[in-house]
């Protein structure tokens, strides 16, 4: 039943009906979105619920960096809101209303804008975009519900665990890229030990192989691939931006990062072709046990039906058949069909039908 | 028998009989052209039914930007007319009235010459090619038929919905590519939902699978990825090319419709994949199935073909068959093929046969 | 048959037999070659049939172009006279007189090279080598045998049409180009009929299906590739040669003409995608009328084979056989055998095998 | 069993829990780490086993080649010394900690670090992660375990073989890493000849063939490609890399070790198309021998069945059935069964069902 | 037999056991290896056969081109003399002696190296590894045994044919090289040639089809692909290479060369292509024919079986059967068989399974 919502809740969708202006929003009011804000500098940090996003501008002169973490893309006027007061171009906002972008970076002059997508599997694969945009002191994110894998780093941030406190808002918007991706892990891992599972299976016993557990595990690969490449590019072009400004000590953090997605992707890539060696390699098996069955009833049909017929010949009701009144008919007939089978049973043999 | 149509609907065609001189047109008169234009500046829009194309010329002074759109590209004196007005070189004069064209960009120096194609779905797959000539104030589109996507963008100008009629005439040329491009998004999202439901027949009841429609979505893909992948070199040659007259503001939003073009052959691309895969899955499931009905034959046959013979052996009717006088035989007999039974059952068992 | 000489005739063959000095040509004489030569200005055309190569060279001053068509490459001593006369690198010559070249250009200091290869398909597919030569003035062409898809193109220059006797000799050779290229259209525009019928035999009627078919058109899909593949590069080094004598004007149309070229390769990708797709869903079809075919004859085997040896127990001749005296005896194995066909008529029924 | 433990053993992991700080290592103690070190100059070798990282650094001094051998990456405390010590980025810390790196090659601006992964074959498919840093004369190389492929080239250092006593410490890099690398063609010429022995088998008694060897080979070259490939990379980009402290001589060895891996990688490819071809071979001998089977099968049911119907016709008990008196009736019947089995075993002739 | 040799026969090979000095030779003696020299200019031509190197050292003066060849590898002592004499880095030795080089160019300051591979083919696939040295007026081949296929090439210089008399050493390299990628082209003949009559046994007459010498051709295509592709590389390499000493008109030499490798090569991936479509038509028409078979079993046994059970049932001894004692029992029972007959066959013929 969940499996069936599998293509459907990934579709794509058109930004809005096809045909209406570019960078408008939908007119639906929709849910009004929470706002959370994280405000730290070297020796202090906070933790805020503003109640309007002017409170938080007013927050740029006391902090090094305010992470402000808005919940729910369907607040119009919010949208809207938000775009006065940090310059956002119409087509940014857009694409934070519309959830179901590829992830891509794009650098405005006064801002740059990342969406990236996170991924969880309980059950069944499911993933949420986050819009991030970068301006100045300020990383802002955008989720559609709440509930998030971010917890981690706002700890961090809080305690004052490792560098972070220590250094600009490009840092968080790396930490934060970086957080999101390193949930991937654990779920192509568990994959991972899934095929390991069905492999295992396959080989050994031949009895439960599920298929389309292999089907079903190719079908997510072949979504959390399309989710993790453009990330590579995102962080490819980030990398390679030369307006860019973001700072090398970061930039060395970032390189981390780009690594990390290329040995993710190429672990999706090579549990694909896991999966296509599994279903090869169980289509032959299954050819093999169907060869197997077939020889089987070969065998037995080839000896019993002839046997059968020479039966079934003195079993006729003719007045007139002159073996049935010789004295050792019957065991002639017997020894007949004894050199029947002995001579089919050879044949079989000579054409290694017996050898498994 | 719409299926029938398929390819044949699609087939590319040489552009004149083989041999013509290149940029000459079909000499047949063909049906004649219909005009509409809708022409408008900031603060005013009217759509208008010119009789010539002299006419439209002359709006020229009275409007920022004239959008001419002509129906109908067989009425070969009206484009030898509009090639003598503006200035169009034969070879993009061909290109409009020979349909079968790729997406393209040709950039010439007075004007620049864009193809691209218009799809919709019922039923079947079908396309119409649009040209889009800019040059100056003018934008001209050449359709095949009446009825297109277009609608929205017009209501748009006409009530002067966003941005549209504030901006230059290339604003008006992105928001035709990109009014076609959307289109396309549904009728991606309707194949995801279809493969989505194959995708559970198969796998929940294994019942009413149609291979058929797979094998036709994938069909329509092929046919979707190669009307949208030139679409994507298209607007990428655009917004390389140095000459280029597009204002910045406008490669903004053209940048934005090049996102739509890749997420889109992505999609095509997955989908692609995704039928691949439901044909490979119901090869497996298929041979899975003609494996368990050898089983049930085999075993059927293999208990019954073997006692059959044993019956046989004592309905012949030799005069001097001992075992038929003995008191006990009869029960001897069953008690044998019991036995035959019994150990059939305990060797297919052994075999794994019952597992499943 | 002709079938036979499928892979045979278009083989790729040794230059001369390896490790001959390159640059010489066969010795063999060789059947003569014949000459034809259509020469042109902007106001006059005339066909002529000289008799010797020099007699050719002296209609330099009197024409603006001059198309020397010769027939025949065998013709060593013609060759080597016309490697004398025109300064041609004996590589070239070697590459004439060797028909199995790629699609190429080779830009000499005093002249152009071209491969190409024209293309028909009677029955099976068939083509020759066209190797076109441009000095100055002068156009020379060498087919393998008489009889080529050029002539409209000649009625095309004697007769004036279009522009071509207003430009000069570089604007003849995009002509020719265009021409060969122009006649795979129809070609591949068969194949997609066949295709499209295949198609549709496959779907609809299930019934004449020609996987032979599909197979040779597949051949000849992957011959055509290679064919066409290299005249894409061919053109593209062209228009990317900088020290190339050839106008602007002119690669406008070479331009169009490489347009028309990719257009061509992109549709034999296609069709060999939709032979791989007929072929992969032919063997789907095909397996499952196999699980069908193999359900039928379970159903019957699993219901008559054991109601046969009911009836064969009871035509046992032992003497002492209860059953076989009670009165109802015979009616009672009626029962039981109506017992067993229902009984297994309700199990196939929910293992769901009369589900079609 | 030990198959079980494939892809688990080599799954990728997170760097650690998700969410923590980049550049912090695990706080868990550790097994502590063990050194050994090989310092030498042209006339001196000497091997040491030096209690602690800062004892190491004052070789530095005495010798023109410190090459320090750390095994045991878990000792975090060591860890942190060794970083403090040498000026170590936390980020290199952890990924030597980290042992599930691809091989890479990070550039910093006092040391460079390299990763590498050295394979063995015993059984089944194992390798370690090789982290090795090169800052100055110093050589640091960091591994899981004890036991390693490094022994001959200790004791090439020891005895003086070869150049690389004459050379300094960007030889003894370019050793290390071509001694891993050279270690993995046994491997793939292992696998070569498990090849050649399962092709060898297929084709001529068609007997033995372990198609589980097949597929367990194919994923063992999955997983050889995936550990080689980055190594490609990772010499290339130190080769390329303009800041590089390698001298000009020690790359023309670098370059020598970076044609092995393309060979490697090279080989590694072509076997996995062994197996396919093997696998797909192998797929299509079963279906020919399931056709074989049914052939049988089909012709002796269809000949005996028929048979066995008109024995058991004659076989009833009707009191009126005139061809039971008939004096030469059996004889018919005999003359009739002949007849049929001849037209069947004509009309199967015919069908080609005895040619094989 | 002769197959079992295959991969073994091509394993890669480590350079030496793993560990070893770069550049170090492996010290058994092997056997002395053969020189014979060529040395020409444009009047003179001689054929040598010299004791030591030296001697060949001191042609330097006397002649424009001396090809020194030597015949066996493994003479160590010979190949350091050689390195001495010519100044040849012990990594080119190195490469020399151990024959599982891909085809390469190395070029070092005072010399060009090269490695090339003769290939053969007398029932199965051979080759050679050929080395070349450019040192000034030498150039150096090195073979692994006696015989090859350079004779032709020998003629040409000691005859004077062609222009190679009048040419430095560089164009004698062009000729060497030219000649060993010659004579591939007959063994990619010959392989298309076997494909093309496979291809015409399998579609006419289904009978002799040898899917084992596709597997083969395979096989070897992959073996030929493997050693042509590095050749292309290595020519593409050596017409870049800025600092070569080839002179302008050589260079005009090699990339006709180069295209024949481009063509080599293609032709090769038709080929492996062409091997791929036969197995897949073959799997098809196996499949088909394996459905033919099973319906003829299906339909003699759906036909005979219910007869054969009818049959049985009037075959019972059971005393009170009222039907046996019916006048016209007998011939209601034969006209009831001919009513399941007729049925049969129709409800078949319904279900297309007489159409083929």
């Amino acid at each position: 039943m969940s499996r069936r919502k599998r293509f459907k809740s990934n579709k794509i969708k058109p930004r809005h009906e096809p045909g209406r202006p570019p960078g408008s929003l939908d007119s639906g009011e929709g849910t009004p979105s929470q706002f959370s804000v994280i405000a730290y500098g070297e020796h202090e940090a906070k933790k805020l619920t503003p109640q309007s996003l002017s409170e938080v501008k007013k927050l740029e002169s006391q902090y090094e960096v305010i992470w402000l973490d808005i919940i729910g893309v369907e607040d119009v006027r919010m949208l809207e809101e938000f775009g006065r007061l940090f310059g956002i171009h119409p087509l940014s906002l857009e694409d934070v209303s519309n959830v179901h972008q590829r992830a891509k970076f794009d650098n405005y002059e006064t801002y740059s804008y990342f969406v990236t997508r996170m991924a969880s599997r309980n059950n069944h694969l499911q993933s949420e975009q986050l819009s991030i945009f970068h301006q100045g002191k300020f990383i802002i994110t955008f989720q559609e519900v709440a509930g998030d894998c971010l917890a981690p780093l706002r700890k961090r941030i809080l305690a004052g665990q490792g560098y972070i406190r220590k250094r600009p808002a490009d840092y968080l918007l790396y930490a934060l890229v970086d957080t999101v991706l390193d949930h991937y892990f654990p779920i192509v891992d568990q994959i991972g030990e899934q095929l390991d599972e069905l492999d295992g299976n396959l080989i050994e016993s031949n009895r439960s192989f599920d298929l389309a557990q292999v089907h079903q595990i190719r079908s997510e690969l072949l979504e959390l691939g399309r989710w993790i490449r453009p990330n590579r590019e995102m962080i490819n072009q980030l990398l390679r931006d030369e307006t860019s400004t973001m700072s090398k000590e970061t930039q060395v953090f970032m390189r981390d990062c780009y690594d990390h997605v290329v040995r993710l992707y190429e672990s999706i890539e090579t549990y694909r072709e896991v999966c296509s060696d599994l279903r090869a390699y169980h289509l032959s098996v299954v050819s093999n046990r169907t060869n197997d069955v077939m020889k089987t009833l070969t065998i037995v049909s080839s000896i019993f039906i002839p046997l059968g017929f020479v039966a079934g010949l003195y079993g006729m009701n003719f007045q007139h058949m002159p073996e049935l009144q010789w004295k050792y008919g019957y065991f002639f007939v017997l020894a007949l069909m004894i050199a029947i089978v002995s001579g089919l049973l050879f044949w079989f043999k000579r054409k290694g039908w017996f050898d498994d």
